[in-house]
């Protein structure tokens, strides 16, 4: 049997450490199949005990402590400064990785910080060229994979052809989706739309065989549920993220303003309270698991700075499936294959 | 007292001619102004008298009928077979413009259609290297104008200033909002965060004193008001906008499936529907009277697909206020004034 060890910091998330322990102490408490896994928990660690108290069935035993001094805010944005820094819990947990006394690391904190770190430290896997953040977001159907949601500013037409290939394997291997749907993010549904990155990237991946290539969708297409898996660079997934993220937060608002002027409406809320909470919970990717920092040379899952505990098992149980399934070594491998492929496209 | 003729594609939009023309008779009946418009309808003559029948009331003597034959559809996407075109309702109308005869012209039709059109037969305003398609969305503190959210696929830094001096110019005309606050749309808050577009239009858009420039500001802000208007290239626009849809249009159906299963819920739904309806009123930009094609020389108003006959006349109002306010000539005197800073800026 493979050891499965995760590293997780401690002091990652806006709730940090009271729902990453908590988190990490209900994942090891619900934990009853074969794989058994280890956590390391990293960050202050006086902390960390004092948190780890309020969980005596917490099994002990399977967790250890890294300390770490240092804790990157949430708001940081030195990242130059704090990729250089090696006593921080985001650092300290990466290295870990690094030196394979952990297969995963696990962070609900500052993503620039993560993503910036796990770069710096880890590197790319063999013939990947860009990294690329990835999130499931909900659809009407059920739920679509989006990268890059901003592990880069600018990207080039075979990145995104990467990012397809990258995001197929995991959603194969993790969730079972064989052959996924994969759409390019553009502005027009035609081939010939687009702006220069798109009009070169929709050709080259429409000539890569092993890649189910619906074509173009558009903005509205993600949410509707029309492909499994949408490529974009990481300028527009990142904004495509957040401005779903603000109509969420605009919508709950005004909802609550019509609703305080309004008897009869503050009845119906009264009602529909629930359904809404479960609406919103399934927007929210929070709530999903975190996002991955597919292309690196290490398993990096991103947790939303809002990361509840519930968020935080989830992550640990998706960090144990990416282990247990084998999905850098397959990444690796069909990377590779794809090579002479790339390099055709690329150069004619 | 100045002329104000508006021409109007009577055949653009899903619910055309029938929407058009009752938008029509609405704004005629309900126009009390000292300056009275007058009304150019282009389309199917024999269509459009016949709807026009049902409107016993409007006044029949400030609308004039220019006949076209052909109709481009809303999915046609055959842009460049249309542009040649010039017996379409969307080129007749735009002629109407070019030729004096109408001072502006609204169409509810193809949106891709209309701004191929306007901008082959009407051109830029001098000094305006590129035109902008911008809309205002509603915000948790009123409203925002976004552009460009189409009318190009790939933007040059000193476009963006451009927008910017628009968007300003029409703000400050018709919505009368003072020195607005104007951000820069990009992936975080940073000057130094961004692609390689958004970093050089930055460091424009600061070196202009006549703009009031907050700053970038991320995909989350926009319905949070933070910035008057924001500008963007016109993928990452359109992109935007969208989304935008598309989670509206999503978060409708997941609420009904909600509650179909749940009783209670559906108490709820019935005391609540009305404040429901009012918040998707007001999210659903069809209703604000359409997006403006700026910087084309010619008002160029363009309703969404779905316009309803509100939508319809409140783009006329927009029309008329346009005109009699000189937002145009604004416009060209502002940007010809910038041209020497643009230059600079432009080539160090």
């Amino acid at each position: 049997m493979e050891s499965m060890t995760i590293a997780v910091d401690a002091m990652g998330g806006d709730h940090a450490p009271q729902a990453v322990i908590e988190g990490v102490a209900e994942a090891l408490a619900a934990e009853n199949r074969s794989e058994p896994f280890r956590i390391i928990l990293v960050g202050r660690e006086k902390e960390i005990q004092k948190e780890l108290r309020k969980y005596p069935r917490a099994n002990r035993n399977r967790i250890d402590i890294v300390d770490a001094r240092e804790a990157i805010s949430m708001k940081d944005h030195l990242l130059t400064y704090w990729r250089k820094r090696t006593d921080t819990s985001i650092h300290k947990a990466i290295e870990l990785v690094k030196n394979s006394r952990a297969q995963a690391m696990i962070s609900a904190g500052n993503t620039g910080a993560v993503m910036a770190v796990a770069k710096t430290v880890l590197g790319s896997l063999p013939h990947i060229d860009r990294p690329a953040l990835s999130v499931m977001v909900p659809t009407l159907k059920g739920s679509a994979l989006v990268l890059d949601v901003g592990a880069n500013s600018d990207s080039k037409p075979h990145n995104l052809v990467e990012f397809a290939l990258m995001g197929k394997i995991y959603l194969e291997t993790i969730h079972g989706i064989h052959n996924p749907r994969i759409g390019l993010m553009n502005i027009g549904e035609e081939e010939a739309k687009g702006n220069e990155l798109t009009k070169a990237a929709h050709a080259m991946l429409k000539n890569v065989p092993s890649l189910n290539f619906i074509g173009n969708v558009e903005g509205r297409d993600i949410h509707l549920g029309e492909a499994d898996l949408i490529v974009t660079d990481g300028f527009t997934g990142n904004i495509t993220l957040k401005v779903t993220e603000g109509v969420m937060d605009t919508l709950l608002p005004m909802l609550r303003r019509e609703i305080m002027g309004n008897l009869l409406a503050k009845i119906g809320l009264f009602f529909l309270n629930k359904s809404l909470n479960r609406i919103s919970r399934r927007m929210d990717y929070a709530e999903t698991g975190g996002a991955l920092l597919l292309g690196v040379n290490g398993i990096v899952i991103i947790g939303h700075g809002r990361s509840s505990p519930r968020a935080i098992r989830n992550a640990i149980h998706l960090g144990c499936r990416f282990i247990s399934n084998h999905v850098q070594e397959k990444i690796g491998s069909e990377i590779e294959a794809l090579q002479r492929t790339l390099t055709e496209l690329k150069y004619g």
